[in-house]
């Protein structure tokens, strides 16, 4: 059993009254606790003399930053996700409304708005024009990849005297926050660098949930639906739809047992064959589940199946990161092939809504969750809390350490409740 | 003035009482004019002394076919739309509930289903199960591409004794049942063809709307939105949307006019330029405008700018047909080839939801609408018409020889009010 | 046969050239033809000689009033209907962008926002601030109920130099326009008075089709839905949907035929009977279904069986009118009595959406509707007419004169295919 | 601190093996520890020597009832909630086709199904007409209040040999399975009593989630919307929505978070005053909100505000328990004379629209976790677990006693993040 680090990083002691309710405050010492079985916990109390617990969310008494001294700055960066501008709703609300800090600036296009090169103005955010951006999509802000030279991000902070910086943005983004974080940290500032963890495809470790998944979920509902609607349109039509999921399966899971007409559901985490007979051959289920059937729909995230492809062919991004091969694309060649081999004429139709799916605004719980979590990432930053995430864990919302949060990606285990759902209802094989 | 050919064939005389109510009755004698000019009424009178008219759709109190006697058999085929399930309840329930028919048959997969070499069983369809089929796209039947020969079909209407055949298709599912038709004349049998005419794409002469195509529109509102998120998402973001209209323009047109974010229409009734300097040149005006505004949206049909494309490298389909270049595809590089020329680095998002629109249900107006086509196509079955096809003109039902129907495409007039309104809202240039 | 009188007032000759383009223009001798019968259209020529037909409406080379020097204003007035906020758009982008009409002023709450007593500001509208505004239901502009002083009304509009008033509304506010049209005539000003017919009942004479009827229409899917879900969920259940038609059945007649799971439908136009054996009895019809079927679905419009009220104990409005007693709740009264009656426990849900119906977005092919209708209303005004209002008929917009279009209500004519086909699916007495 | 009993009632020990893949199971001594505070955790191990915990559900290696020789029934009690089919297909195709159960019965109308008196007979489910139940809303075996005798529903289980009874229904069901549950120990049956526990207001103790909240909240967003666009279309419009929340206000707090627009939220937890300056004084900050912004939106909960109804006169339903009075049409009137009284003409639309969201499907993460709860249900029962309900806690489905989960009813903490992030959004005095 190794120790994992919880602790958080602090600008300095906190001083000064927060201008919040009384009764809205929550107490330094709770935490909240990591592991929820009870002889993981006994142990950890055994061998460590102290339970695993995260830093527990929250507005406190008093706070770091004097609200009517501070300049927050919020930027957005990466791929859209549903409830991008929830989250700069909800920040700018509780900085200028409950904290009354008098300037949150939105930075135009992620990092790069940063840097005086870009010339991008920045927007002046308050509560006139921000009032109905949580039923938009996407993000007024604007994104963009790729990090910066942090010295020169940290140098514009300086210079604009931005004492608050709101990054929401995945792995890269707040690697680069970390950057700037340090930076800060180097040149001894009071700068507080808070990240508020984006990734549709849910896979931040120490994180349950991460915002816009949900949404996500709910929005591949339709196109599921067409792809059963034309696979049943035509004799044996298959219906092949790729979902997001670089590295982890969880839109493609989710979205399967949400709407149960999915026949098989490949993710990065489990292997597959394609007719030659290995385990979970995909080809030699299906074929016979279209003579008998003469439909099947399946769901293919991004990132499975990349052993299909040549390493050494695949492309390079800007930041050197290998792409992945286009799974969806191989396997329509591949089903269709196997068409003719096995004598049946196979009409696959291919689905890929990625950007369908991600530019929609949150709803519902998810936009909830969206508000909350900016809320905290605000309280946090008051705090003068730096260098970390606001993370979501059994019922309660975290502080996590940015290095604990981009350590490693969180995966579907493959003996998870979850999976093994997903395998009940999917593979034929599975049930005999 | 050409004079056109509106006359509707019989297979006889009208014999039999219809079961319908007194009050459902429409007369022979009424029409629905052609012509909603005044002017050009009055020619036509002058010119054959008479009016260009259509026969009107609708019960008659004497029928040809007994139904008692009957028995009905529907299909589908070609590409999904939505309504196809709208058309086959209402086609049932007119049938059997009205009509009192005894037996309606369900073809499965289009002319295949007759083919006995596909060995397809039809359905038997009743209202218990097509009650709820209404709420689903797609088609319970199955849909296939390509007709039959037309003696092999005669041959099992005639082996199962069905003398209403419905044909719920496109141009060349019309042809096809114009094919039989013939067939069925020259073999001097008692078997009503009527064709409903389906196509997505609106283009369908001599008829102002066609089933489908009003649900399309609306459900390209999301895809449109979530384009101009995208586009607003990134700097010098261009969200670039394929949507159908393989030879008009009418989904697109209307689609930029439903979600009025649009800045660029492309369709195939008119020619635009890629960097040349030539009319509607979209480069050299797109490049300026990203300067300015930093964002675009850009719909275009399938059909537009396909004189960018060799023909001679062209692909071509089963049936002989010249296929389309994928525009989408060449306008996303050369989008991308222009930014690098004019030095902006281009953010292009592909958007290409056709399989997501032409599948989801009818909903509202449209499934009213498709709900009395089938009503009317079952009236026009048992008066004994055949070879038409269901119409609509001017706010009334008609009857339409499927010669007439299938004799040119509907396209859209570039003078016309709509494609001027287009205009006024998207190319920058056209208001200045 | 009686002549309709489809003149339209001009305030002059048109003598100031549009800056629209060449080839957008209409020829003022195109025309709308009224009547779509061949037979009738003969008649007329022959009676009256010449043939009836409405002005069609455009844009024209010369026009009235002169762009440069136009101040407009547009007001909403009555209660929200989808697309309210289509119109403003399309209004203010055709008279600022394409016209150059250099202000346009949106006037608050209705008429009241041109009587100076209630000090509202109007707003000044242009491309920003209207931007994406279709995208909200309701209206930004406000609306409010009753007219004004037409004196009061042209002062202002004198005082602030208006010469074109755009008044969005029904009945009752095309009467205040036309009133406010006669004191201008009186006075001898120049300014054109456009009416834009809105009526969420469809019900406007001479108008084939309202906007907002449409997107209303789609969104009683989910109610109908929801209460044929509800009336399955309990043994004898009955779904009781009460809809908008004060006069006019067509939103309960359009939503039946839509979501085909009703099994009565009761408008305005048709009058039933409640457990007294006389003609369409609810209640003897229902009670046998809910022994057979164990489930009923009813829509009924707000306007039905008024009959059931003592007149004498009706509410009068702030006009003067005589409200509608609340049909829904008498039949949900009469309906749990019944059961008493005839011994059987009937679960009645009773379902209201009417504001959910009226205050959401226009969508898809009701947009465009919005769009042009606004476009062309703009065109109208800039030509100089006045005291009509923009209709649609047989796929064209025309000139209508207020005068004519307030002279009665559009109604559900009982013998007309619409009415048969409602009734050909819910009665189930009427199909034996 | 009071020790709770967390223990579960077994029928007898385990000796069949599970048909089940090996990967599936999970151990019997995996629990899931019930509070998250560290602090609190380790009190309970000093006070009783162990942690407090509930048994985590899942299949197990070894189960009770053999799979071949059983016969399942499912009913759905009480009210309409998302996700009733949901539950059914997955409880029905887990039974089925995972452990072959041969026979599954969906019991008609609730506890009367199971009562001879009233003739309901049994669907039999099998994985054809579940197909697609998913996809609907309501549920598709009825639904019916109140509960039976058990001596009654024993005999009928007796007589049908049936021996896995599946309740889903709230918290008068689940009592109603706790007196089977008795009934059948007392004649020491072997027959298991699941319960699956549904609240649309998400008020069971012990339980941190329950099926069909997330997608009823999704659903209030557009009445949310609609009651915004009422407000702001009328001056000093006030849009009033009455939403679900007996006795706790969550979907009231949810919703007013996940669309943000809404400015008092009033529950049952929480009082408030009208105009007698108490604390939380709604029409004395009502009133000058209009004035300033000229529109507001209201949410109440049902139960809110009960004080202000005599409950001498409150309604008296069948099981005696007194009825909440109208708080929704309490408020519209006061709202009014609010208005009279300080001299503005306030426009009150009111909302309700509770049928309208409990009978829409299950979407989403919702669908998928009615999905699990229901696999976790069928698991619970094989292994003759009995006199328990499914339940949700820290991210894992646990067993819970059903008298635990009835022993009172979950409420909204008034000092809890979610309530605090109410009122930072709402009441404007709360910023101030």
């Amino acid at each position: 059993m190794e120790k994992i680090d919880f602790s958080i990083r602090c600008l300095g002691e906190p001083r000064v009254k927060s201008p919040l309710k009384e009764a809205d405050f929550v107490e330094d010492s709770e935490k909240v606790i990591y592991s929820n079985d009870p002889a993981e916990i006994l142990e950890q109390q055994k061998e460590f003399n102290e339970l695993c617990a995260f830093e527990k969310a929250g507005p406190r008494r008093m706070i770091y930053h004097d609200p009517s001294w501070s300049k927050a700055a919020i930027l957005t960066a990466g791929g859209l996700c549903p409830g991008l501008n929830d989250v700069i709703k909800s920040l700018t609300m509780t900085l200028k409304k409950r904290y009354r800090v008098p300037v949150v600036y939105g930075i135009r296009y992620g990092y790069a708005g940063l840097n005086p090169d870009y010339r991008y103005e920045p927007l002046v955010l308050d509560d006139e024009n921000v009032d109905d951006i949580h039923c938009d999509g996407g993000t007024i802000l604007g994104s963009s990849r790729g990090n910066q030279d942090e010295k020169v991000i940290v140098d514009t902070l300086m210079r604009m005297d931005i004492n608050m910086l709101f990054c929401i943005g995945g792995d890269g983004t707040l690697r680069g926050a970390h950057a700037i974080a340090e930076e800060i940290k180097k040149r001894k500032l009071s700068i507080s660098v808070i990240g508020i963890p984006k990734t549709i495809d849910n896979d931040i470790s120490f994180i349950d949930k991460s915002f816009g998944f949900e949404t996500a979920i709910y929005s591949t509902h339709t196109v599921i639906s067409s792809a059963h609607n034309e696979a049943k349109g035509a004799a044996n039509g298959v219906g092949l739809v790729h979902l997001m999921g670089r590295d982890s399966g969880f839109i493609a899971a989710f979205a399967s047992l949400a709407n149960s007409v999915v026949n098989y559901c490949l993710i990065p985490e489990e292997s597959f064959s394609l007719d030659d007979g290995g385990p979970n051959d995909l080809i030699r289920s299906l074929v016979p589940r279209l003579k008998e059937r003469k439909h099947a729909v399946i769901v293919v995230a991004e990132g499975a199946g990349q052993e299909f492809f040549d390493v050494t062919q695949k492309m390079i991004d800007k930041s050197g990161n290998v792409l992945n091969g286009n799974i969806g694309l191989l396997l329509k060649e591949k089903i269709k092939e196997a068409g003719d081999k096995y004598g049946i004429e196979i009409n696959v139709k291919y689905f890929d809504p990625s950007y369908m799916i991600r530019s929609v605004p949150a709803h519902g719980t998810d936009s909830v969750f969206c508000l909350m979590l900016a809320q905290h990432a605000a309280h946090a930053a008051m705090l003068g809390r730096t260098d970390m995430v606001i993370g979501h864990w059994n019922s309660a919302f975290t502080h996590v350490p940015i290095v604990l949060s981009t350590s490693k990606r969180k995966k579907i285990e493959l003996k998870s409740q979850l999976w093994r759902s997903v395998l009940a209802l999917t593979w034929p094989e599975y049930q005999s």
